[in-house]
């Protein structure tokens, strides 16, 4: 069932198209040995990986299997409808970790979770711990909600990633039977419906380039294809909250739930790129690019409404109502991956490094032990701390929670994390692409040039410095692209004694290169304003301040020491000078606000004059935090956009 | 059963507490008789109410009575859970209109009703069409989402305004009898329950106020006093969607869903009132004031979120995300009115203009047959039209609709208008005071004094003359007091030869009085701009323009003439001088933003520099049009808030 040439498949490659500008590595080839998401990945393994499938053995969600087997179903079911997929998200973090560290202890408890999943499949290849049995609904019964589909999408995802790190076993076996099984019931002449939450179609789409099946792609194409069409009944929210509204080719921008729109563009271009649509591609770009210029936010976030957990319409970004749900931050992830393979264009990059940053990293706290869902960029009132033995609501955006009701976002980060190697960097026939710049060893195979190596030593983003040493390479030349990130303008770049200044995009340095060359590209890593469209109502006379790819924010904690008040809504920023950096802190001028804290007991918030403007304290330094940082020192207020005084 | 002063229960008052700083009059005391209100209470009596009749025979809701007593239910009922509580809604508008017109149809379309309604009860009291039947769930098995005691509740408001305008017949007969089944099931000893939407608290109490007895008081304060201690289960939406989360009177300010916690209120009032429970009476008055200042919209629309249609945070007023539902418009109005009866402060009557104008309408369409059912303050995108033919999502904002699927607000709005007189005046043991400067003629008994009989002769607030003529009173003194609105600063009062000028508040002016004596009262009507506090993030920038009590909005249609594009979020307004009035229009200086209109393809809104400010065409002179009246003139886009030109 496998493509047989199995060293093509064992690549750690997360995702793999047959062609496109740019061809993906795989974790294996990309080691990331320290800095920021060195720390990170450490993290992940030590803590993350482990919590989530502690609290998912103790909120029942894995022992719905074990209930599933004994016939305990459906009385003893725990958790949501749609609680196998978390399940299958930890498994595809784990798969990719074991293929990553080869973590002995990881196997064994992939292992015992195959061992107790892989016994409730049915015969015919379904498997879903919610519907069929006696007193359950029947399968395939609620389309909408059901999230049937949506559950085998990430089983299959959590088998490419099992394959691709370890090879065929039972787990995979069990996957592409019930991949069969979707190809069964819902191919041609089949079940004529799409689910709720796309997923499968990304994941088909993957298993069929895995196992060069054309039957896993085409059933993807289909669903892809059904989709906008009506097929998914009338709900209060609207038919665009699933995206069934408008098909995909037709559609103009992202709409609806922010992750069922990105995971669904990201199946969008993986068909499109296997089947050669160009319209299709073209659509799905075109509808990212009108969403990153008008729907995201300065993190890099997605989605503007609670109500539908949705987008918003363009330039609808209030930052106190912001969702930017931590797993529609991994759907963009997807999409711009999928999308800079196909096209090479650094915009995607550039959008990758955003969201890594100031989402995938914003959701874990410090310790690893509670996440954000939601990633607010402003908070009005302290928060309090959640519940630490039980679950929290899904959107508790104050402070981070152990876990959630809805806890689709802890196992994305964990699996986004294990394989975060594969966003470093890519090959062309010509050469090597460094998209991001993260401490690692670099080693693979550039087509018809050979196997290539390069160690990139960098503090980046603390500081502007990415040194590249060749470590590897073969005597044809073949070009080194670093990427210049759209923020930084202009960079030096140094090989040798040559320094020359690059613009944003990819710094091509052609070869020959020998083993132990050098190149260092210096980034403007420094604190910087940055001011919002005016077309986003929500900013009018607010700044930002980014420091390299990492946006700030002003934390309640940290006005206090600098006797400017308790509340972050009751300052101004001063902006005549630039932000200051000092003992790696980045500070800001700012002062109490003549206006923006009310006399009290004013009775009505509208008045028939200009609010008159008196600072009500010194102008004094108030230090801001990375954005992914925030609300790991208790309850506080916080504002990443800040009012700036007149 | 019914109070035997016959006379006193005939007197049209909406609500009658026993005691308090003033007094209200029904609405047989006060006859509207032209000018803004005049047209809209004949809009409701020629469309209105007939349109949401037939609306509701058209959609079952009717029918699901008369299914009921053919045992056809729950194969045949149609509607959500709640859908009686409109047909009851709807009979009190028509009892209300009933009462100041005497329309003998409508008594006949009454009494139908009543014969399709009162055999559905069944011998305990018991009366809703949704429960208890066989196929159905059990009566009183969903606290939180059932509705059974919010249904009673309009039922028993609809029989108080039947009673208080007719007499006792077989409807009231009904609704007293439900009354006595909700206090048998739910008295001390009872089921210890709260119902998840507030409404058969303020109903019980006016019940109890109309008939006398006690009992019916008890359970109000009863359900009021079981509330915020967490009876009702939880919900995603979090406890303090239904107001479980904190007791009434230790409550801050009004959160979660707006019309609940309105409803609440308005049923706290009551029942503090009749207790003499200062505590509670003045945990409410701080809860609204406060609600009031932080979290209201210019309009005087609550709810700033669609998720939950709930208040949002201190300061969290998103004009496009305004939810603003028209019924929390009509619980506002409820809220104010018992406020201002127990304290007499003008801020409340204040308010009730500042919502009649603005929020409730702005709810129907020109011509009656379409109504809002939130109301935005920022129409982003032009709409289109809503189905003609099929009720309509709830919250589709962008055009009225003529019906919805949850249509609590077109009778809500059609009960309010039927009974308006009542908001117009009240009286003391002094005299009586003019709070809504509407034409009419007002006969009423002032305590201790006699009848007292006024006419008011006014075209406000096309302009702000407001005269008034004595045309009843004896021969002791009585004091006539007028209001004058927060927002004049001013008003010029006219009485003889004697010309004085006033503050906000009311002027107060003491008689003796004779037939036929005059007093003019001239406000100073004009456009102005309002500027908003710095504290409301969402409106940073920005100005709108009120004219009196009108608030004023700038609709896309009236750009294109201007030759100023075509959408609202394209231009700025300058305000160095004062908004033009011309030919009864309002008109502003506008441009089209030279930096609001983005270039195209403009890739990420935000950038490291200040947008440059440079116009892109030359000030015109635009039209504003009332908010009540927009959208009606085909799909537009729409800003009450205009950015303002550097």
């Amino acid at each position: 069932m496998l493509n047989t040439a199995a060293s093509a498949t064992l690549d750690g490659r997360p995702v793999a198209p047959s062609h496109g500008r740019l061809r993906p590595v795989g974790i294996q080839d990309v080691r990331i040995s320290g800095g920021f998401w060195g720390r990170m990945q450490e993290l992940n393994a030590d803590v993350i990986i482990d919590h989530a499938e502690r609290w998912m053995e103790q909120v029942g969600w894995i022992g719905n299997f074990d209930a599933a087997r004994a016939g305990r179903l459906p009385a003893d079911r725990r958790g949501r409808e749609f609680s196998d997929s978390d399940v299958y998200k930890l498994m595809e973090a784990m798969a990719w970790e074991i293929g990553r560290t080869g973590d002995a202890d990881l196997e064994r408890r992939f292992a015992a979770l195959t061992d107790r999943i892989a016994p409730v499949q049915e015969p015919d290849g379904y498997l879903n711990t919610m519907f069929g049995r006696p007193g359950q609904q029947p399968r395939y019964s609620d389309f909408e909600w059901g999230h049937e589909l949506y559950c085998f999408g990430h089983l299959v995802q959590a088998a490419v990633a099992r394959a691709r790190t370890h090879g065929r076993d039972t787990f995979v076996d069990v996957a592409v039977r019930a991949a069969d099984h979707v190809c069964d019931v819902f191919g041609p002449g089949g079940k004529e419906a799409v689910g709720g939450h796309p997923e499968i179609e990304t994941a088909l789409a993957e298993l069929g380039r895995l196992t060069g099946e054309q039957r896993y792609l085409d059933q993807a194409a289909l669903f892809l294809e059904r989709r906008g069409h009506g097929l998914l009944g009338e709900i209060e929210l609207g038919q665009d909250y699933f995206q069934d509204d408008v098909p995909v080719r037709d559609a103009e921008v992202l709409r609806g739930h922010a992750v069922r729109a990105l995971y669904l563009s990201a199946g969008a271009v993986d068909v499109a790129t296997e089947r050669h649509d160009r319209e299709l591609l073209g659509a799905v770009e075109r509808q990212f690019a009108r969403t990153v210029a008008s729907r995201t936010y300065l993190t890099g976030g997605m989605g503007s409404r609670h109500e539908g957990e949705a987008f918003g319409l363009d330039h609808e970004l209030p930052s106190d109502r912001a969702y930017s749900e931590t797993c529609a931050g991994v759907g963009a992830l997807q999409v711009a991956q999928r999308l800079l393979l196909g096209t090479g264009s650094p915009t995607h990059a550039d959008l990758i490094e955003r969201v890594l940053y100031n989402v995938v990293a914003a959701s874990p706290a410090q310790d690893g032990k509670a996440f954000f869902y939601s990633n607010t960029l402003h908070q009005r009132e302290p928060g309090t701390t959640p519940a630490q033995d039980s679950p929290s609501p899904r959107a508790a955006s104050s402070l981070r929670a152990p876990w959630f009701a809805v806890s689709c976002c802890p196992t994305n980060v964990a699996r986004t994390l294990a394989s975060l190697g594969a966003y470093v960097a890519t090959v062309d026939d010509g050469g090597l692409q460094l998209h991001q710049h993260v401490a690692s060893r670099i080693e693979t195979t550039v087509p018809d040039v050979g196997t290539v190596g390069i160690e990139v030593s960098t503090r980046y983003p603390e500081d502007g410095t990415v040194g590249v040493t060749i470590t590897e390479t073969p005597d044809d030349p073949w070009t080194l692209s670093l990427r210049v990130p759209a923020w930084a303008h202009s960079a030096t770049v140094r090989r040798g004694a040559s320094v020359t200044e690059a613009g944003p995009g990819y710094v091509e340095l052609e070869g020959p290169w020998h083993r132990g060359d050098t190149v260092e590209l210096e980034l403007p890593v420094r604190a910087r304003w940055t001011w919002p469209s005016p077309a986003v109502d929500a900013l009018r006379g607010q700044v930002a301040v980014e420091r390299g790819p990492i946006v700030h924010c002003l934390e309640s904690v940290d006005l206090v020491p600098a006797d400017l008040g308790t509340d972050v809504d009751t300052v101004e920023v001063v902006t005549d000078e630039e932000p200051v950096e000092q003992d790696g802190e980045v500070l800001v001028p700012v002062r109490v606000s003549g206006t923006a804290a009310e006399p009290e007991g004013r009775p009505w918030p509208y008045q028939d004059h200009r609010p008159a403007t008196e600072p009500r304290s010194d102008t004094r330094l108030a230090p801001l935090v990375p954005y992914h940082a925030w609300a790991n020192r208790g309850p506080s207020t916080m504002r990443v956009w800040m009012p700036v005084a007149d």
